[in-house]
């Protein structure tokens, strides 16, 4: 048999979830459309539930993830700032280096 | 801030869920209960649920993992096999060496 041993992460700060699969979803998507709620459409996610995600990885990190600009040429917008760049790097790279590692034990499975 | 990665494993065979940590936990239930009732009652599951995640397992494995014995001394009942006893002590283990190896990834995150 083909065996694979799968696995979902998340990233938890003071014991509060701060960056899993959906809002690593959600803020790659930001930074592509520029836009809470177009990125919301893209996922398939309420506007009132982005919001909501939004708010806690906020409120959930030492450094703000993504901040909204008011006015200005184009209406201003949502952004994400560089350490939540750098935050959704880091968790593409732990979630391949934990897929690795897992890749490394099925035989500990297919040998019994 | 105190970072965390946390992660939840399961095993596929043939792309098909084979166990996760509900189904350990029922597994772990039968062999401490002698009865799939009793297990599914103490892991708060109906009794239809335990029984179509059992029949998942067999049905997902190369080998039987939970066994039904009917009649005899004590009026049969549900026992785990013994390769069934080697699979979540895999799987036990696989998870334990992922979350050290998750512990050690912390400061790619803790850095930023």
């Amino acid at each position: 048999m083909d065996i694979k041993i799968k696995s979902r992460i998340w990233i938890e700060a003071d014991s509060r979830v701060l960056l899993g699969e959906g809002r690593v979803r959600l803020i790659k998507a930001i930074i592509s459309t520029g836009s809470l709620s177009k990125a919301a459409a893209s996922v398939r996610m309420s506007y009132k539930k982005a919001w909501m995600l939004i708010d806690s990885i906020n409120k959930s990190s030492e450094k703000p993830v993504v901040v909204t600009t008011t006015g200005g040429k184009g209406g201003g917008g949502t952004q994400v700032t560089a350490y939540g760049k750098e935050l959704i790097k880091a968790f593409d790279n732990i979630k391949k280096d934990c897929w690795t590692h897992l890749d490394g034990q099925a035989h500990k499975i297919e040998k019994l």
